[in-house]
C-alpha cells in the first residue's frame, strides 16, 4: 500500500462527502453560511472522518450510516478552530496560510458560524437514523456530543482557557487532561463511533477508545515538540509560538529528549491494542503511525 | 384556574428538571460548568420547557421523555443570549438585572459556556433515547437541531447580525425573517417536540408549528412595543434602547398603532388554530394570550 496515494483517495471521498451535506449557500442566512462554508474549506487533513470510516470499515460496517456522522465531526472539529481562533481566545490571524473566519467575515458572524457548524453538526448526525439501527445511532450520537462537550473537548478548552487567562502553571495531570480532553476525544469520537455504528462489540469500541487516547495525545505532544524543531516552512505556521507566549507544554516540562521517547512509548500502546483487533487494521496502523511522526 | 399561581407551581417542576439535567460543578472543568450554571441560573420565565411540557400533556404524553428536551431547549436558549451578550455580539453587560457571563468569566470563557451549553443540549436530549420511540426521539431531536441552528435561530441571528454591522436598512420580509427564526423558532421547537413525543399527529404538529410561529412573532413584535411605551421600572431593563441604537423594528416600520393591531391579530390566529386541536388546551391558550400581551 502507497500510503499518501491511499490517503489521496480517501480524502477525495471525503470531501464530496461532506461537501454533500453541508447547507447551500442560499437565503437570507446566506452570509452565514458562506462563513460556515469558507470554515470548512480551510483544506485540513479530514483526518477525524477518516479515522471515523476506517474504524467502520475494520468492523465490517456497509451503507451510508457513517457518512452524516463523519460530515459531523468534521463540522464539530471546525467550529472549535472558528472559536479558537476569536481575539478573546487566541487571536490568531491565520490559519493553514488562509485568514481566519472572524479576519474575513467580523467577530460577530465568526461566533455565528461556529455555533451555526456545531448545531448543524447534530443536524446532520441525526440524518443517520434513517440508515443505522436505532441503539447504535442513539449510541454514536451520545459519543459524538460527549466527546465535543464539557467532559471531552470543550472541558479542555476550559481548563486551557483558564490556565491561559489567569497565568496559572499547569501540573503534569492538568496538562494531559487538556491534551487528552481537547486533541484526544474528537479522535476517540471518530474512532468509536465508527466501530459503534458498524456494530463492533463494547470490548472494541472500548480498545478504539484506548487507542484515541493515546495517539491524540501522542499527537498533541509531537505538536509541541515540533514547535521547537520544526521550521516556519514545513509547518507552515510560526514556529516557537509556544515559547513566546510563555505556554506550557509536555516539552517544556519534560524536556524534548523525554518527550520523544514518551511520544514513541504512546504510538507503541495505540498500536499493541490495534493489533488485539481482529481485522484488517493495517491502513489505520499506518495513519496512526504518520500522525504521531509526522513532520509538519 | 389562576394563572400565575399554576404557572409558579410549573416553573418550580421545571427548574427542578433543569437542575437535574445539568452537570455537577467538578473537576478540572469546574470553572466552564460554573459559568454554565450561572448562565441557565439567570432565572429566566421557563417559557419554553413549559410550553413543551404543556404540547406533551395536551396530546396525552406521559412519562419522562419529554424531560430531557425540556432542560435541552432551555440550554440552547441559554446559550443564545450568553453569546448573544458577548462584547462583539450585543455587548451587553447586564440581563435581568444580573451581570452576563462574560462580564463575570470573561471573554472567552463565556464563549466555551455558550458552546458548552449548546453541546451538553444535544447530550442531554440523547438520554431521552430510553424513554420514547426510536421515530419519535429521531424526529424530536432533528426538530431540536433544525429550530436551534442556520434554518432556525442561528439564521435569524446572522441576517441581524449581518444588517446591523453593515448598517443595511432591513426590508419588512427581511425583518419578519429574523423575527421567526430568531424568537419563533425555538417557541415552535417547544410546542412541536412536546406534541411529537406524545404521539401526535402530522397534522397536529405542522399546527403547533404554526401557532409557534405566530406566537413567537407577535411576542417579539411586543418586545418591540414596550421598548417604546414600557418603563424601565416594568421591563428591568432600559427602554428606547431601539430608537438609541437606531434599530430597525416592526414598529420603526408600521408605527405603533399597527403593531399593536398586529400583535392583536396574530395572537387570534394562534388561538384560531389551538381552537382546532382536540384536547384541553386552556393553560397553553392562556400562556399564549400573556406572552402576547405582557406588559414586561
Amino acid at each position: 500500500m502507497n500510503l499518501e496515494q491511499e490517503k489521496e483517495k480517501r480524502v477525495q471521498e471525503i470531501e464530496r462527502v461532506i461537501a454533500g451535506y453541508m447547507p447551500e449557500c442560499t437565503g437570507y442566512q446566506k452570509t452565514l453560511i458562506d462563513a460556515m462554508q469558507y470554515s470548512i474549506q480551510a483544506g485540513g487533513k479530514r483526518l477525524r472522518p477518516m479515522l471515523m470510516q476506517e474504524a467502520f470499515r475494520i468492523f465490517g460496517g456497509s451503507g451510508q450510516a457513517v457518512e452524516p456522522f463523519m460530515a459531523a465531526l468534521e463540522m464539530i472539529h471546525t467550529y472549535s478552530l472558528v472559536h479558537d481562533d476569536l481575539p478573546a481566545m487566541d487571536n490568531d490571524e491565520y490559519r493553514r496560510g488562509r485568514l481566519t473566519t472572524h479576519m474575513v467575515y467580523g467577530e460577530a458572524m465568526a461566533v455565528l458560524a461556529g455555533d451555526g457548524l456545531l448545531t448543524y453538526a447534530f443536524e446532520t448526525a441525526v440524518k443517520a437514523y434513517q440508515y443505522a439501527s436505532s441503539d447504535r445511532f442513539a449510541r454514536a450520537l451520545s459519543i459524538l456530543a460527549e466527546k465535543a462537550g464539557i467532559f471531552g473537548m470543550a472541558g479542555g478548552q476550559g481548563l486551557d482557557v483558564e490556565a491561559e487567562k489567569k497565568s496559572i502553571p499547569l501540573t503534569e495531570e492538568q496538562l494531559l487532561f487538556i491534551h487528552e480532553k481537547k486533541t484526544a476525544a474528537l479522535i476517540q469520537a471518530a474512532l468509536m463511533i465508527g466501530a459503534v455504528l458498524a456494530g463492533a462489540s463494547d470490548e472494541d469500541v472500548s480498545r478504539m477508545e484506548r487507542i484515541g487516547y493515546y495517539t491524540g495525545v501522542a499527537f498533541q505532544i509531537q505538536d509541541d515538540i515540533l514547535d521547537v524543531t520544526g521550521t516556519s516552512e514545513e509547518l507552515g505556521k510560526p514556529v516557537g509560538s509556544d515559547e513566546k507566549n510563555h505556554k506550557e507544554t509536555y516539552v517544556t516540562l519534560h524536556g524534548l529528549e523525554e518527550s520523544i521517547r514518551d511520544v514513541e512509548a504512546m504510538s507503541m500502546e495505540a498500536v499493541g491494542i490495534l493489533n488485539g483487533i481482529c481485522g484488517d487494521t493495517e491502513f489505520l496502523r499506518a495513519c496512526i503511525m504518520q500522525m504521531i511522526s509526522r513532520r509538519k
